[in-house]
């Protein structure tokens, strides 16, 4: 066991405080990862408030890792020391289930391991990036290609992924027209990947406050979803609409700009259950759909796209002591677009 | 103009009653049908006691029409003196939109015809088919193959398509568990789709009480929605579920019948909005979606499959003057599993 420096919620609600935990040894098939960045993604701060119900405490949180590699396991095969590595929401899974042989580990029927805030199979509570270092399975680390720097990689384990994955599933590309909701830290990785894979974008926000930095991301259009004349124009337009946030939205009037055979796929969702007059997927052909994050093959070919297309996540670079007051602003919507905390500083 | 006898309903929610109406004479494209047989869809109903808004009266009920043409236009090169033929829910549209050069005219955003309780191009109300005959333009007819009798072939034109359209978009077939909701007009027929298309085929009717005709239609599976136990039994299950019900389902315990990536699909649906958790989407990237019919040269591909597959409608024969009491029948669900009018007795 090696003792490392890290920053834990002590209890459900409390402030983040700088701590040490201990990490397992390298194993046969492990990775030890000198953690460079860490991104703070808005499910850190759910799990620190039990929003999403009972947690582990303390909790390190922290699943947008990007580091390099110090050690290997000796059964290690998937990486060298030196290598630029990142670790996502999950550090292990059944490996025999249906998904898990589909590489879809993240819906794992056997039971997966979170990266922090779970147990893992040796009974020991996982913890997460915001941390000095950590030990993965190589099987869940991921190579983080040459040319994408670790800070602006870190975010792309969960946002990149997350919006990624739905992304390809539904088609977007060229000659699609494709509606991003909500451009936060999901949503602006959404717009820059849809655009790179191709599809004509859309961003359809509260306002029109971020309209700029929208246009420099990569959308083609901006429109503010305060202005009902925003539902009139665009009827009936998008062949995917992908909604990131977690705001009770009409979803019928947002079917509605959907085309027909049209999809609208959520990656935020709104923690209430929703009212839908199925007739609005009825007239139209349409779909309502729901995505969670991707699988770690799918998470590595997420990375090389990202590489090969210059795409690295909008962050502003914290250090740990500004954790606390990042949460207070992730929750606020006062962010451009993630923070990402520089673990040199815990 | 010629005068045909019909039944009609004079007034939103009264009786029908015999009658006469008014068909146009045979244009160039147009094609005349002596009708041989009529379904009664419960969508007749709705319409015809305005449950789905304000309609049109007299309304002569009928989308599920099968008969022998008796004349052609001097321009219809598709159909000839003698052809047996069937005719749907729709029978015109605008030709130009986007969805109509698709094949789906049933998405028409320029204007489509219902084949009754519509206004015509012509301003004239159209009628369907519980009457003599009915005159069509060419594009909106199709061909019933040898082998297919008339009377077992009319409830294709609506309960086969709508059921073939999003088993086969949705990729019913070798391999895929599907699962249909409620065994009446529209599940019978999706059950023995499902099944001739190469699916094990699962029926989930509120009761056992059908179970033994079930099976007979092709199902692999029964199970009784009231028994808790079978959510728990078939949990994670089906990669299709077709939804042919419009009973206000529980959907967060449909949707955890679906394995990950499965789509449950709505051809049914009740009037009001469901309530719906869309982490029940998200947890397992599932879909929620719906389906409407099917376009004319859909309907002919299923038409063609059913022959191929010696697949028709079960249907209960009945006399014109029989169709107000198979309306409470089908109100009441107590019909195996289409009232066919015989409009030799119109």
């Amino acid at each position: 066991m090696t003792t490392v420096a890290a920053y834990a919620v002590p209890a459900a609600k409390a402030p983040l405080e700088r701590t040490t935990i201990k990490r397992r040894e390298v194993r046969e098939f492990d990775v030890l990862i000198d953690i460079k960045f860490a991104g703070i993604c808005h499910s850190d701060i759910h799990q620190a408030q039990e929003g999403w119900g009972e947690a582990i405490f303390p909790m390190v949180p922290g699943h947008e890792i990007a580091g390099v590699v110090s050690e290997v396991g000796s059964g290690v095969t998937k990486f060298a020391v030196g290598d630029r590595v990142g670790v996502g929401c999950l550090v292990d899974s059944c490996r025999e289930c249906e998904n898990c042989k589909a590489g879809l580990e993240q819906h794992c029927t056997g039971g997966n391991v979170g990266t922090y805030n779970a147990i893992g199979k040796d009974g020991e509570p996982t913890y997460g990036g915001y941390s000095e270092k950590v030990v993965v399975d190589e099987n869940f680390v991921v190579g983080i290609p040459e040319g994408l720097s670790l800070d602006v990689a870190a975010p792309l384990l969960c946002a990149g992924i997350t919006t990624y994955s739905p992304l390809r599933h539904w088609g977007a590309g060229p000659g699609k027209k494709v509606a991003v909701i909500g451009l936060g830290g999901l949503g602006h990785m959404g717009v820059k990947i849809a655009h790179a894979l191709g599809a004509e974008v859309t961003v359809l926000s509260q306002s029109l406050r971020k309209k700029d930095d929208g246009l420099k991301l990569g959308a083609d259009h901006y429109y503010a979803t305060s202005d009902p004349k925003t539902f009139q124009e665009l009827a009936g337009t998008f062949d995917i609409i992908l909604s990131t946030v977690s705001a009770p939205l009409d979803f019928g009037a947002y079917l509605s700009l959907l085309k027909t055979g049209g999809a609208l796929v959520n990656v935020g969702a709104p923690e209430e259950p929703i009212a839908l007059n199925l007739f609005s997927l009825i007239g139209g052909n349409k779909t309502l759909a729901g995505s969670m994050i991707g699988g770690i093959a799918e998470t590595q070919e997420m990375l090389d796209f990202c590489a090969a297309h210059g795409l690295g996540s909008e962050i502003e670079l914290i250090e740990a002591s500004q954790i606390n007051e990042a949460y207070d602003r992730v929750v606020s919507s006062d962010v451009r677009y993630r923070f990402v905390i520089d673990t040199a500083t815990i």
